[in-house]
């Protein structure tokens, strides 16, 4: 596939900013989903183009500003076109794994729309049509996988840079499908065992959200171990922190903001750290509450409120709140000796707020 | 990840026939799931390297044996480890492919043996069990995914050999998703339609199962233009009349040789060439049958027995039986003119009658 680079190639590293990064990288997709629709000749294959365009709009784009942070730490200054593509190829692997989360979740809506199954099952709900949604969407998954793939290998890597950065997308991918399986093992399984929580997070979050592409964009810059190192002693604690911030708002964040309903992650059953803490802190009467309310397929608005009462009660929520800081301190700490740039450092310490302050 | 090439190193494509491929292909397998279980270091990773492995066992490996064929018919001669590698990394990737479709078709059973689905979803199925089934099968798909390409790149391949082999793979892979969604959209809809499901059957298979395979051990050796449009001209009808047996031994096939139940396909709906023929030549009466039969999720072997009578009576059966025949002439007439080795021509002269006159 030709590539186009045109539209990155005025960026240059004095001018990096988050903003910049996400314009840049959504240009890059846009063109590549414009190529991808212009090849096929396929009417059909159009309406799946469209769908994954509408699906990825909005997305925060973390992981590729933490690609092109690790690439400006490491001290990157040229060949920007390619990390910005590299930074393009996560966050389409981020759909794939977006839209399979969505399906094993059985999620109604993300990012404030329906989920990618519910679209294709369509108004008329029957078994039949929910069945077509859900193949339908583990196909535009597996597509946004490849296509993932492809922005990868047309990022016109050196040979030292491809093969330092596909052993660690290997090493990712595993991760945080290892991670999604542990997730997906605890679901609607309550335990009290915090530790087990904070490995699945872990797996599913810290590594794939901040240590990963951290580490993917060091690479591209010829980061030694030195700085790979610093790189994780900066991203499992923040990642960490990240997810917990995100259980909390999936259970008291305002759906305006975060664009889910913050019914979803209790009716699923999620075992998340809060709750566990919660069940580990409670009475055998708060206990055998939150077994019967988290769970439920059908909780109401009135059960989540007693849910949240619980929380307070046992002192979960606060818990997770001083893990956060805790977490976010020391993610902090880290950059104090890192090898980075001072740029990189700076915009670092800002990315540290706002992933474990944020509101969506 | 380092390479285990021991076990390939005594093949030399002089001795090179079907069964040392298999061989060899399931050996890189076995090597490469061993080494993902052991570095993992998780309980739960062994259960799905065990049923992924559980699942590749008993493959017809038709994919590796034409990536080998490709290699030899375009002169291959040095690098048959690489080669090997590659062949194997596709037969994960088809591992794959095959977890998916089981999950969009809702099969219960796969060579002889339950779905991954089902396997997961344990003994008790009830609506949690099978959810857990499907999502987890989900993401055990994702893994031989994500495994297939770590084949790939721990191939030792040159820089020429991989930018001919990942463009190659990566239209291979949107040309089976396209297929499948085809497919997809097309079951449960029957149509008199008969080209258009030969223009499912070259995506999802003629081209997936036959021409990419072949490409792609071309490409290995180097091939140019001329030798990459014979293999088309000779894998475009062979892999369409594959798929027109695949789709009779779907109704007439012997569970015994097939491994499938031979009701699984009339209840899913499949709007298979069969069935549109049928249709097309059939009167009212008949067609109507035709459409309150298939695609009836408890169909029964009665309703399959009138539904054979209806493929008897239309002609159906005997149509494709000639389609199927056509089509492997023109494969092997296209083998006079293409400028492959003679071994090459032999065994794709064989493969052909295999290939066509199978029973499982």
């Amino acid at each position: 596939m030709k590539q186009r680079t045109m539209s990155t190639r005025t960026i240059s590293p004095a001018v990096l900013d988050a903003g910049v990064v996400r314009k840049s990288v959504d240009t890059v997709l846009e063109d590549f989903l414009a190529e991808c629709q212009e090849k096929s000749g396929q009417v059909q294959m159009t309406r799946i183009v469209e769908l994954l365009a509408e699906f990825m709009m909005g997305g925060k784009r973390i992981r590729p500003v933490l690609t092109v942070l690790g690439w400006q730490a490491a001290g990157g200054e040229i060949g920007m076109e390619s990390v910005v593509r590299v930074a393009a190829s996560l966050e389409m692997f981020h759909a794939f794994a977006l839209i399979h989360d969505d399906i094993m979740d059985d999620s109604d809506t993300r990012r404030g729309r329906p989920t990618v199954h519910r679209v294709l099952a369509g108004n008329c709900r029957n078994d039949r049509t929910e069945r077509f949604g859900l193949g339908a969407a583990v196909l535009v998954g597996d597509l946004a996988f490849a296509w993932s793939d492809q922005l990868l290998h047309t990022s016109n890597l050196t040979p030292a840079q491809s093969s330092a950065v596909l052993s660690l997308i290997a090493e990712m991918r595993t991760e945080v499908m290892l991670g999604q399986y542990l997730d997906l093992r605890a679901t609607g399984e309550l335990t009290d065992d915090v530790d087990a929580t904070l490995t699945v997070n872990r797996y599913k979050t810290a590594k794939y959200t901040i240590e990963r592409p951290l580490h993917i964009g060091a690479a591209l810059a010829g980061a030694g171990p030195r700085t790979m190192a610093a790189c994780t002693a900066y991203a499992l604690p923040l990642g960490e922190a990240f997810q917990l911030r995100d259980d909390l708002l999936g259970v008291y964040g305002d759906v305006q903001d975060t664009g889910k309903s913050r019914l979803d992650d209790l009716r699923a059953g999620k075992n998340t750290t809060l709750v566990a803490l919660a069940l580990s802190a409670g009475d055998p009467a708060q206990s055998a509450r939150l077994r019967a309310l988290v769970g439920d397929p059908v909780l109401d608005e009135a059960g989540a409120e007693e849910i949240r009462a619980i929380f307070a009660a046992t002192g979960a929520r606060e818990a997770v709140e001083h893990m956060i800081d805790d977490r976010y301190q020391q993610a902090v700490r880290a950059l104090d000796s890192a090898p980075f740039t001072a740029e990189a450092i700076t915009a670092l310490k800002d990315l540290a707020i706002t992933a474990t302050r944020r509101k969506s």
